[in-house]
């Protein structure tokens, strides 16, 4: 099947529009791999450079080589210089992994540049491995844009280069750990093995000894082989080996070889690079062994490195006729691994992951799982406003898909493992965040386009009325609203199903709110809380919100009219017309149907119980701790710092942050909070909304006091009876969850050293304890590091300010400041008191409306309601009715005026609910029904770069027996477009409508 | 005319015979030049490198990027990576300079790199410039070795290139001062003009108020306007302009021009390099500046310089259409010097030199004059040996110039302003002093193959009987012949006069001593000194040794047997068969014919007189002195700390190293000598010989102690009561002497601060005071600094040992080990008492002889003296009859079996004796009598790579009127082979026997 061309990438020059599948010319791929001699230990030498999109300089500072005074860095160089490189020696080969990188250079080049590189990658000299648009962290990613960033760059590459170009191994050699549905991802993408270079000092101890560095990663428990990849853990981390660094940056020996000048050292080089290869090969089990020159920014004069590497590569061999058996050649990750499975042997399993990381016993990464909260969030926030943003792009036929990619791009950047991840400069987060509002202004433009579109009720040319975002409302403050006379607020909800959801709005005057049937609705006035008047920066005057509940459509949205009530403006002094009730350091319970919560008159909660379960979790205690930053100056394992990377505790018992609190309980129809001050930084708000049955907990952390000179690592505990013998239970980047168990490591004999950090694990959505009755659930709106260190106990960190640094590189404590001071940081966790047999249906739908949160845009129009809704839609959906509730629209993107790209997604897990756990079947043509009729459908492989049946990927036999199969061929047909999915199931199509 | 081809370069493997002369291309030259806009500001953008040969790295550690851990610097990349780059685009031009590194690089390319080399050359788009072997210092080396480096560069870019390559333009950018024989020797050898980057600060603040940057240098007294050059002082030392550095080691900020990624800042970047070229303009005088866009080892990755270059180019120039003078361009140092000349003023004109530089008021680099005392006297003996070798390859016409090349090549790399100089690591000088040693031992192979030609009578097949050097014999030992019944010794003369000369040879016997007539020769055997027995590394056993008077042919050898005399080993007691007055601590009068020595009983020397003349010269004090080195961290001027390059002390009144001395007088028929011992590390030997009207003073320093942590600088101070009104002279490398006054600089208003360091000069050979009466002169064996602080006072720094480094750049204090312990070095002054106008007839054969020196060669033949003579010729002699006493043979190399490049010097200057101060002729065919009839001549310019007849100089007019012709054309004829000489000139010949 051939499917049409389409056409992307607004910034290149010359967009190239071709038709995929293109065949493989007869030079790349797996056939142009040189597969060693059988007779000899064959080392395969892998030219690469590493290429942080952004760290310690920005991403754009990276690419031109600015600001060498922090880095000598340049991407650009490296890319020139790689490819006259190439040149010179048909031999020589070259990986390339990040595509932001190579997109700006790319754009750069001349037609006859361009056309080299071609002939290069169609000669499988120039490979590109793994080919996002950067190379991801695990820890603080969420899999939908993981997905987004391999998609950007498998696309880039799809269109420039065709199917030579197609990545099929990952390479994540650089993040700190590795999650297992990052491997299930790059399974499902057609990816046929991964590399990477950092895994627990221990596990790689015990793995060379018993030559398991290689295995085959069974990433899912719902997906079947599909889910299976071969994965390696490289010799060397991602370097040379000793010695043999040839980069201009190095200061390996180059190889000296004219006998008429000094120092000539060809067989000293010979003979030691003989010794390492036999050496390397004592840890790997077969007669094929992987050496990866390069390293962080290196190839920036390529021939540094390529020089030597022909001449070792010449006199290595050169010394089998000495008797030697070292057989060395340049090869590829692609090569390496191909001649891996021709060796045709079984593989160990894995089924964990590989988390956490660390490589000394004092060095755990398990501080980046929090680092830089709020730069985590806006990551977060930032996914919401594009998925958003394609929807309505989407949905409108605005077909403005090309100015959606600065969001596309800045949030392909931000997936870098040192940016999300929080463990690049400071000045680099802020370009980070830059991006990402850079990004969110132009989406802005998509999404006025798009209500250009569906809100006037005919194409008549109305005045322009902006939407606009207001994304300070979570401290409450919406500038351009206060003191305006009327206003809109249109709420649009992103997920395929019609959802209750409580809006906040800051205002300085008291409003009527009509909905889309013009009906006023029933809205609470209540005070803007005093921890949120006093975060710095915060510029409003508002004293107030309005809060009321909306019930928007699946995959639409509702417009809500302010009007004001009276013209004066508020005062702190609330007006009495509405039903209040506050209480002030006395006990109290927020209560509606479905939840009771009971907090004592100190403050603390003591209890909550889930009414119509009958399920009662007290707690022992709640609230805000602090561990000690380990003080150290790196100069041994014992002197590690917690930094930006590392969380090492000082001590394993945390100090509370106050021993007294302060509680205001404030009750209205609409919501119930305690509002609980524990000292002038740390605060939360616990919310109870009518009809919820999820409990909020909005936390304010910051400005952490550090005159003490203390670096402080600060966690919210939840301290329950619940008997969770060891084991807690962490998702992995917001889908599948995995069993931890405290103190223990599923695949080595651990010894503990850190008992709180070694404990740590990345939270990206969700944790929870249970016993056989009672679940406690925590999720969470953001990437966060958490563990349940006691039984009964979950504690997540939430944000940290350290004063050393943990010399990994970045150089710089992680000390964020704002407004002269440390950063404050607010965030939310829901709390779910259920049955372990129906927690699944409320963290799953809860945490999937997270994420996927309604996108909130005013407007100011000059008309008057009556005017207003004869001239504007107010509600509107693309669905006739929800999708059955197990079903995500993970991805609907609008390719050009015909065609669709659309992931669909059941994301439930096997066996975790009795009704959702099971496979579900629906119509994708209604997702199309305000498009038209879908005339063609190719189902593609999860990067969309491939079809779905044209997908080979290698096979690989077990330890167990067992073969994988690995490529799935499934059906569709025009006549009956009902998707099956299964649980955990993700399928991507590419739509055509008429 | 055209001169047949002749071949070169032994280690080239494809020597390439060429024709001199080779037409100019089209393309190269001064016709490729862009001469900018006459109405605007022009800037030539110069990318260029600057690569020592040797410095913290041996040259082939630089050259191969070997140790990258001491400096990231590897000159292969450099060059390979320049060549792609030009060819990248037409509008790029580079330079290259040091010829010790392209030779290296050269050797290894392919044909197709040198086709594509050969024709950047012919497009005028590399272009060599200086094109010496090295980039050579110009305070510490002698002109024989200068231009000896420079013919050696030359030769090869003749042979591999031809005209296009011919160097033009002097580039001593980075040495640390400026000799005016320097830019003599240039002129001399065609070029048009000299651009260097050092010159003291004050003058070039004066040069920059009065826009005199660039000058007319009128280099030599003697040789008007053939020495004349145009000179000038870069802007900006030889780096780029502040914060446009680009190279891959720099932090300057690359141009960032896609305006779709941040930090995007080419108006910021065109303004700021706007703004500089108006700063530049300002202290130079046409509107034509230059910017060196390079510096030390730069361009390892050319396309990082090229690539900003090119937009900055770019940019800058688009601001010409919005009013911007500023016109920019690639260009080389002789088109901006071209541009210059065509601009048609006049430049002022320059008499003396540039010594001493200095950087800042504490900062005189006039350590470096005597810095590594043993290495410099170790460079000026290899090029005796070098001289005597090229000598006896052409007399023998043994042809072997390739077995010489070594030697030559290793004297090339020294002659490094970082080699002789004393400014390397210690390491580096190691390889420097092994570099040498490896080029004697294969000369050595010559001396022998050139021997076993000139010695057997007939062409009888002879047992090879080896003759062998006995470098150590300055501290009496040759290991080979200890306990030997019998050698010989054979004396090579290298110059064209008859000479007396005395040896001395340590023995363990005694012998009877042959001379070339078979009679036995009046020799006495003395005891070897209680210093030198003493020096560290000392393995011989003689306590004793022969001295005797050797009377040698001109051109010539004789040869010395010795017989032992009886069997008996000696011991400490001296036989008493000769006549030797030995006294301890007594007065003690040594006296000859010519001069009368006289010494008090404490060991000082109290007198000379002249006795001829009746000149009597008494010393007030004689000895050695030190000062201590200032030690300071060198973060201000005023810490500025004494070291490798500085010469700072912290007083200006230097101690005395003893208060008290022994003195012991000893004497035979031969010798008279005074042992002066001061302390366990100073002593001198001071010797008057028979018929001697020079006094030797045969000095000992070391190893100086620095247990007290002090650092010392060792002079030898002689203080007389010569009125010399604060003048005293000095040579320039050699030959032309200048005039200096204390305190003085003749082209400024000189600010006194360091009154010692201040009035350093470099001594190459001598240095005198006088009155008008009398003259004292001091002749050296090596480069030495010295100076008068005090009229009738001469000092001379002859060692020194520093605690600090200067924070140049070399990173070590100069603390030279060896056998554990500081260096010993023994050196010699000559010292002449005469009147003015008599002097230079003793200082200026005296110091011809005493750098070519006889070379002594020692056999074991196992042959009685009558086989011996029979066998043996025992004298020989070039010529019939010697040179006229003022020409000396500069150079003698045999090209191939019939041709020689000979360079004849007349070697005193004008006015300096009424004899020989006069032009002389003499008939070449008389140096070429054993070697054939001449049938080809060509005069050659200095450098032997030009007809001069084709030398064709730039013409510049000067301030005071004057036009400088530069061109000079001299005819010879083979009818007529008499060559005119005049004060100072040397001419250059390819000449053809039959």
């Amino acid at each position: 099947m051939c499917i049409s061309t389409y056409c992307t990438f607004l910034f290149l020059i010359i967009s190239l529009c071709i038709t995929v599948p293109v065949k493989s010319s007869n030079g790349c791929g797996y056939d142009a791999c040189n597969l060693g001699d059988p007779n000899k230990l064959n080392v395969h030498i892998v030219p690469h450079t590493h290429d942080d999109v952004g760290w310690l300089k920005t991403v754009d500072q990276y690419y031109y080589g600015a600001r060498e005074n922090i880095q000598h860095a340049g991407v650009q160089y490296i890319l020139d210089s790689v490819i006259h490189s190439l040149e010179e020696n048909p031999d020589r080969r070259f990986i390339y992994v990040e595509i932001a990188f190579f997109w700006r250079w790319w754009n750069q080049q001349t037609n006859e540049t361009r056309t080299k590189v071609k002939n290069f990658v169609n000669e499988g000299r120039l490979e590109f491995i793994s080919g996002g648009w950067c190379m991801n962290d695990e820890a603080s990613t969420h899999y939908n844009s993981i997905i987004d960033q391999h998609s950007l760059g498998a696309e880039f590459l799809r269109d420039q280069f065709g199917e030579c170009a197609r990545p099929k191994i990952g390479w994540q050699i650089d993040p700190f750990g590795h999650s297992r549905e990052q491997a299930s991802i790059l399974a499902q993408m057609g990816f046929d093995g991964l590399f990477f270079g950092r895994a627990d000092y221990q596990d790689i101890e015990q793995r060379q000894k018993i030559k398991t560095m290689e295995m085959i990663w069974q990433a899912s428990t719902n997906l079947g082989d599909q889910s299976w990849l071969f994965t390696g853990v490289l010799p060397n981390g991602y370097g040379p080996p000793g010695s043999f660094c040839f980069d201009i940056f190095c200061d390996g020996e180059p190889i000296m070889d004219d006998p008429r000048l000094h120092d000539y050292n060809v067989p000293e080089r010979v003979q030691k690079f003989i010794q390492i290869a036999h050496d390397e090969a004592l840890a790997f089990a077969t007669n094929h062994i992987i050496m990866t020159m390069g390293s962080d920014f290196q190839y920036g004069n390529a021939n540094h490195w390529f020089k030597n590497l022909d001449k070792l590569i010449k006199y290595v061999n050169a010394e089998q006729a000495n008797g030697s058996n070292v057989n060395v050649f340049y090869s590829t990750p692609s090569c390496y691994l191909y001649a891996l499975n021709k060796v045709g042997r079984s593989w160990t399993i894995k089924t964990d992951d590989f988390f956490p990381y660390a490589h000394h016993p004092h060095g755990f990464w398990t501080g980046y799982f929090t680092s830089r909260a709020a730069l985590k969030r806006y990551e977060r926030h930032s996914n919401n406003i594009l998925q958003v943003t394609r929807q309505l792009n989407a949905f409108a036929n605005t077909n403005l898909r090309n100015s959606i990619f600065r969001l596309s791009e800045a949030m392909g950047v931000v997936q870098h493992h040192d940016a999300v991840s929080g463990t690049e400069k400071q000045e680099v987060a802020f370009d980070y965040a830059m991006r990402l509002a850079e990004g969110i202004d132009a989406a802005v433009d998509v999404i006025n386009k798009a209500y250009d579109k569906l809100l006037p009720k005919d194409n008549q040319s109305l005045p322009n009325v902006p939407q606009f975002l207001c994304q300070l409302t979570n401290i409450s403050e919406c500038l351009p609203i206060e003191g305006q006379d009327r206003f809109t607020l249109t709420l649009w909800n992103p997920t395929g199903h019609t959802i209750s959801h409580h809006v906040r709005v800051p205002v300085t005057k008291n409003y009527t709110i009509l909905d889309s049937t013009g009906h006023v609705i029933l809205a609470d006035l209540i005070p803007i809380s005093e921890p949120t008047k006093k975060i710095p920066g915060r510029k409003s005057f508002a004293m107030n919100q309005l809060i009321f509940k909306a019930i928007l459509p699946a995959l639409g949205f509702n417009t809500y009219y302010f009007e004001v009530k009276n013209n004066t403006l508020l005062t702190n002094k609330i007006n009495d017309e509405q039903e209040i009730i506050i209480t002030k350091d006395d006990k109290c319970i927020l209560q509606n149907e479905y939840l009771q919560v009971e907090f004592d008159c100190q403050g603390n909660l003591n209890k909550i119980i889930n009414l119509k379960k009958n399920i009662v979790v007290p707690f022992t205690a709640q609230g805000f701790y602090w561990y000690t930053s380990f003080a150290g100056n790196n100069s041994r394992a014992e002197f590690q710092a917690s930094g930006a990377y590392i969380f090492r505790p000082n001590s394993s018992d945390p100090q509370p942050v106050s021993t007294k609190r302060s509680i205001t309980c404030i009750k209205t129809t609409t919501v119930q909070s305690a509002i609980i001050i524990f000292n002038d930084w740390t605060s939360q708000e616990i919310n109870l909304y009518d009809n919820a049955n999820i409990l909020e907990v909005e936390w304010t952390v910051g400005p952490i006091p550090i005159d003490d000179n203390i670096g402080k690592e600060i966690i919210l505990r939840y301290d329950t009876d619940i008997k969770s013998q060891s084991k807690f239970y962490t998702d992995a980047n917001g889908r599948e969850v995995l069993e931890r168990i405290r103190d223990y490591r599923p695949t080595w004999n651990y010894s503990k050293v850190e008992s709180v950090s070694g404990n740590y694990y990345p939270i990206n959505s969700r944790i929870w304890i249970k016993e056989p009755n009672r679940q406690f659930t925590i999720l969470t709106d953001r990437s966060e590091g958490g563990s349940s260190i006691y039984d009964g106990s979950i504690e997540i960190m939430v944000h940290r300010r350290t004063f050393y640094d943990d010399a990994l590189g970045v150089d710089e404590p992680l000390n964020e400041t704002a407004f002269d001071d440390g950063l404050v940081v607010r965030g939310r966790h829901f709390l779910i008191i259920e049955s372990p047999a129906s927690s699944a249906l409320y963290h799953r739908v809860g945490s999937q409306q997270l994420y996927m949160h309604p996108l909130a845009t005013y407007a100011l129009p000059q008309l008057s309601y009556v005017n207003y809704s004869t001239t504007y839609h107010q509600t509107w959906s693309g669905l006739e009715n929800d999708l059955p509730l197990n079903i995500h629209l993970l991805t609907f993107d609008q390719l050009d005026t015909k065609q669709y790209l659309i992931r669909v997604e059941h994301y439930f897990e096997l066996n975790e609910d009795d009704t959702y756990s099971n496979s579900v079947i629906f119509d994708l043509q209604k997702i199309f029904q305000s498009q038209g009729i879908i005339i063609d459908i190719v189902e593609l492989t999860l990067s969309g770069n491939l079809p779905l049946n044209n997908m080979k990927r290698l096979q690989w036999s077990t330890t167990n027996k067992t073969l994988s199969k690995m490529n799935i061929l499934k059906e569709i047909s025009l006549e009956d477009l009902n998707i099956i999915l299964n649980p955990m199931e993700i399928r991507t199509f590419l739509v055509t409508v008429e």
